[in-house]
């Protein structure tokens, strides 16, 4: 007998048939002995037509009203997979997030949840019930709705995990679990069956899209094991564990792409200390978040800083650098936005070396110019022009040979 | 300065240009120097929607689940019109049936208010907002989303009225205000400046549609005066208030007719105390609304029994009917749907006889047989062949002066 949270995402609950599917796996889980919490996010589309509607009525929605409007989807989805396990003979009740007080910050549209008074949840499981959870939504102090903003579903799910001291957070998706690289670029794509929070933290933040980064980090915080999974069948998915439970070390994981970045260099600034400081103090106090940052070696006494920023933030980050320039000053600005990040992933790198050296080969084989390195423990990230993303990704995935059985540390 | 609640259905809340008006007008009332509270209801045809979503789940769904589906629709409207409030510069905010504590019973999908906490209302009276509610949902004890069942919203809004003890609860519709006939059947019917809650309870019972019966009741229990009115235009509509206040005591104010009831006779029923009781026993016990009773007189030792119920119950009538028939015993059933139930309200009539026989005469004079009659103090209800409804309604409109100026009862 377990305790097992399950999350299904709104492609999962999209419409009547989907939501009588969910319903079903969720008895399932049920009559095999578990005590079942469930987490939906709204049917797909619904999100969308809400927002498009607070951008009918105001350019710049007020935050507040703004989750007042969009945490109906998710309310309507908990009430109807409620009815639809209802219709199975098993209890089932929906609980908002006000009536789990699940709180929250006041920082309305990506609020962060503090805690889950989880009395009334248990109530229903000792009563049989599966109690059934809107994802991506919480409550402030004050009673006021607020939500964790786009995919916030996914964190809901392992918080509620976590303060249930779950013994799994299920996430169901429309793929098999995490893959060592995007199947639609490189075709002998592999399921991973274990994965570390840190390795899954870098392959998310770095453009895989199965599980939303915050989740990973809430399970890695209170170690919860997480389990990416299909929707649409019953097989195993990718099991998001501590490091210590992860058997096999590969060296590399997967090959994860981003072209979701464009990148800004400011030419001729003065090589003094505090310049990145007068920088990127501005770019973050306008909310922008700079991923990437590369200083060249200093010449004549200037230097040249190049960072990227995701491409809806292009425009906002350029203002912020020509005003710099001419305030620094420096010589000019200049931006690409046709670049790509593609990064190798793993936790053996922590181990051994070489790993760098070989990811930088198979690029120079191919003749693709590295514009960009960035590196952390488990991760080697390296910027390139844009057209070469599936080039890379599949030479690199090859290189690993993660298409074929999984490098050990000991072979590598 | 006056507190005016104000209440905005779906229709005039359906699209992002009205919520702008019905904006438009919030502000301007404040800026006149009131203090505002609005309710409105879900945007037109979004409850219709979820509702049939929820029947795509259950034939019959679970109605505490019902409620916290269907609720979303007013929380929708609540979040986009205080926006649009607030881009007219004005502060708002939007408040859900849990955060004023709409306090009803548990009885789902038809719950009754008991109580409102008017706190957080006057404090955000008190920093100069306009406050945004939901009609039409509460909340109970439990904590659980509750409804008022469908049209809750009119009584929503007396309620939140009485509770502050506004100057009036403005109730925003699609037509002028109450006439004194349904201007499709009748086309000189005139607007009805005032009309006393007793007369407006009869005139919506009796099928007028302007006005919800459950908020009329609240109005007239707690005092609150009701200003029925056009969402459209700037005129003055009807005003609905005590008695006392109503200067012209007419003998008629209005005629009204119902086209969805159904006519169940009961032959050779036996004529012993307690016969009544037998019958319309079972019949409520079934949550069936019989309307108009009517028990000939013996004959034999035994009687017939005639009523009506809402034609949607009709098969249930029957049913019933046919097993009492067998029970009591009796001699037969029978059931008739084409029929209409016209009826002439007047507050005149407590002090004035002759009104009924000066109905019959004119609806004899038009060869229309009356097949039942129900009395008030101050109406007088037909039952007739449904296709007579028309004529008599236009022939009594007529005959009561309705058209023209009004009849005082000094004339009559």
């Amino acid at each position: 007998m377990a305790l097992i949270v399950q999350k299904f995402g709104g492609t999962s609950v999209g419409d009547a048939d989907r939501i009588r599917a969910v319903a079903r796996r969720c008895v399932d889980t049920r009559n095999a002995g578990n005590d079942v919490v469930v987490v939906v996010s709204a049917m797909a589309g619904v999100t969308d037509r809400l927002v498009q509607l607070a951008h009918e009525i105001s350019a710049d929605p007020d935050p507040r009203e703004y989750d007042v409007l969009v945490a109906t989807g998710e309310q309507q989805t908990i009430a109807l997979l409620a009815m639809a396990i209802q219709e199975l003979g098993t209890p089932a009740r929906s609980l908002t997030a006000t009536q789990i007080r699940m709180l929250t910050d006041a920082d309305h549209a990506r609020a962060r949840i503090h805690s889950i008074d989880t009395e009334r949840l248990r109530e229903e499981l000792a009563r049989g019930a599966i109690a059934v959870l809107p994802g991506f939504q919480g409550v402030t102090e004050d009673g006021d709705i607020s939500t964790l903003g786009r995919g916030g579903s996914d964190t809901s799910a392992v918080a509620v995990a976590a303060a249930l001291k779950a013994d799994v957070c299920e996430i169901y998706t429309d793929v098999d679990g995490v893959l060592t690289c995007d199947p639609r670029i490189v075709p002998d794509a592999r399921l991973i069956e274990r994965i570390s929070y840190d390795e899954m933290l870098e392959m998310a933040s770095l453009g895989a899209k199965v599980l939303q980064i915050r989740s990973v980090k809430f399970g890695k915080q209170y170690g919860v094991p997480i389990h990416v999974r299909s929707a649409f069948s019953d097989r195993e998915g990718t099991w998001v564990v501590p490091e210590s439970e992860v058997m096999e070390r590969l060296v590399v994981s997967g090959v994860t792409y981003n072209r979701n970045e464009a990148k800004v260099t400011i030419f001729g600034v003065a090589d003094v200390p505090g310049i990145a400081a007068r920088i990127f103090g501005p770019m973050s106090d306008a909310g922008l978040v700079v991923d990437v940052i590369v200083q060249n070696v200093s010449k004549d006494g200037t230097t040249d800083v190049t960072f990227t920023v995701a491409r809806g933030d292009l425009a906002r980050a350029l203002e912020i650098s020509e005003s710099l320039a001419a305030e620094l000053p420096a010589r000019g600005v200049e931006s690409d936005e046709a670049i790509a990040k593609v990064s190798v992933v793993g936790l053996g790198m922590k181990d051994h070396a070489g790993v760098a050296g070989r990811m930088f080969k198979v690029l120079a084989n191919e003749g693709i110019n590295i514009q960009m390195i960035n590196t952390s423990e488990i991760k080697i990230s390296v910027v390139l022009a844009e057209k070469y993303t599936e080039l890379a990704c599949r030479k690199l995935h090859a290189a690993f040979e993660l298409g074929d059985a999984p490098v050990r540390e000991e072979e590598a």
